[in-house]
């Protein structure tokens, strides 16, 4: 591939994000505990075999960086937190690494970093380790952060993107698109009639809910990059199952709905932040569904679809028409920069 | 400080940068963990409270990206494990988080993994996960890599920049200058009759082989940004000793001297990545120093300096005229972008 270069495609977290991951990093990298590309590496202590730990890390590039709903910091936290979160870990701490351009008002970075603080308290999360780069004037835009967490997996659970089985069922813990939405609304200028804003929660808690209520639950994955579509496309590969999702389920708030047809976007594409996908064995569906719909990021939890044996690896969507349309992982880069 | 901005000295890991930490990251995210300000963040887990875990990251936003000896991959790889190596810790899983540019050419970034995966091979560490943002044209300089890490501090070890006690020897490995004059002289187009190339190495097997040979090591810390000077400082600071060197014990390369006139630059503010000092009890030194020679990065050990109880929290230099002068921590910003 010498001859091509780095497109923003790369970074959409569809088609080209998985060629990437694929071609270069694991083929270079590859090792038991990375090649289960699951949201975070699990893997047991080695000094005491019985205590699985989970490492994770996201860097955070979202433009703008203050936006309705929350802000670089807050969605940095949030970001590892659930990716631990969507391998069943109960995260511990995390670290942050700043990457800031030169002429950032120190007033911008101060309320950032407060954001930090207020959501990693929320999620009873503690940040134990920073650094700080700074590269000169146009050689970043304003702030990168990135965020690594450590968490701890509970004894039983076993959460991973491969574990689907059909029969199973999709839960879903809310209305999809906010995040992706506000972000472009802002980006764009535009303002709706209904509030919009992003989604963005750490979503540790809900687990820690669901997995109280019943532990039969074999995947979790946040839709962030890439969409909910991206997220079911990776389940039922990783797993080798279909799955089959209904759209009049799949809950869209009228502001992102309006948005989406403004912009040209589908919502079933659009980044979420606070958003969760479970597929569970049909007889966890209702305990779960019922310890969901009683925590505040999990009020609106509805099931959405259903694993099936039929096209392994493929996602087909029985659109409110009553068609069924083959709904393929994200290609192109719908939103750049938008976590 | 609302109305400021930042600065480029303020990622140059002198004056600063502390500043920066205390006023903006400790003030908000203050934890005891954190508060500790080593390399990596030690605390105990608590399903099993006699396994410490370390915990660190750092984002290299070095230019140019390949220089002699290195490239911003290896320094990625190497700088989190010294980090955790720092702590005493056995490194043993890295995540990488790449911010790439729209047009860096695919074969810049194989060249950048491939090398990350020959390092941690070397070190004996995996990369066990990833996360990849590609940001527009312009809005980052071709590829910025965070890595954070995760290490297990092996029972009795207990190394910290807070233990450096009077009358403790001040080791060092080897020459110093020779990353930060490797980057300077590659920006600059420079060359000279010496051959100069960065030091970048991972640590981890010289402080394993230290350990082993002798477990009363008080503090090590690796001279990065900042170079000697600042790190000796930081460990005055941090264990309220004074510390005494000696300016004729510390091994400087003729082609870093030579470079360091060239360019105006003081050897001792330079930044290394393949160095560490070791604070250490009198009867320790001749042990850990026997030991520091047999291992391939340690070849050069020397004992620089000692641990005063006068003048507590500065550092004097006895210089080669004879004279003792106060060695201060490194103001302004002396080489930005070195790693």
């Amino acid at each position: 591939m010498s001859q091509e270069a780095i497109l923003l495609a790369h970074g959409s977290g569809g088609k080209l994000t998985h060629d990437l991951i694929r071609d270069v990093f694991v083929r270079h990298l590859t090792n038991p505990v990375l090649d289960v590309q699951d949201d975070a590496a699990v893997w047991a202590l080695p000094s005491s075999p019985e205590t699985r730990l989970a490492l994770s890390t996201d860097s955070y590039v979202v433009q703008p960086i203050f936006f309705p709903g929350g802000d670089i910091g807050k969605l940095a936290v949030c970001g590892t937190i659930n990716d631990l979160a969507m391998v069943g870990a109960k995260p511990l701490h995390l670290t942050a690494g700043f990457i800031l351009e030169e002429g950032l008002p120190l007033a911008d970075l101060e309320r950032i970093v407060a954001s930090m603080a207020q959501t990693a308290d929320q999620a009873g999360v503690k940040i134990v380790a920073g650094d700080t780069k700074v590269v000169d004037r146009g050689s970043a835009d304003q702030i990168f952060i990135n965020t690594a967490g450590i968490g701890i997996v509970l004894q039983g659970v076993d959460i991973s993107g491969a574990n689907a089985r059909p029969g199973d069922v999709v839960i879903l813990n809310g209305p999809i698109g906010m995040h992706g939405l506000a972000i472009m609304s802002q980006r764009e200028g535009l303002s709706f009639s209904f509030p919009l804003h992003s989604d963005c929660a750490p979503l540790n808690g809900l687990v820690a809910a669901m997995l109280r209520a019943d532990g039969r639950i074999h995947c979790l994955r946040d839709p962030t990059r890439g969409g909910l579509a991206t997220t079911i496309n990776e389940l039922a590969a990783q797993s080798q199952v279909g799955i089959k999702l209904e759209e009049t389920a799949i809950p869209i708030p009228e502001s992102v709905r309006a948005g989406c047809e403004l912009l040209g976007l589908d919502p079933l594409y659009v980044a979420n932040e606070g958003k969760l996908v479970a597929i569970v064995p049909p007889e966890a569906e209702l305990p779960l569904l019922a310890a969901m719909r009683s925590h505040p990021y999990g009020q609106e939890a509805t099931t959405i679809g259903r694993v099936t044996s039929a096209h392994p690896g493929r996602v087909v969507l029985h659109t409110t028409l009553g068609a069924n349309r083959i709904l393929g992982m994200l290609t192109g880069a719908q939103l750049p920069r938008i976590c």
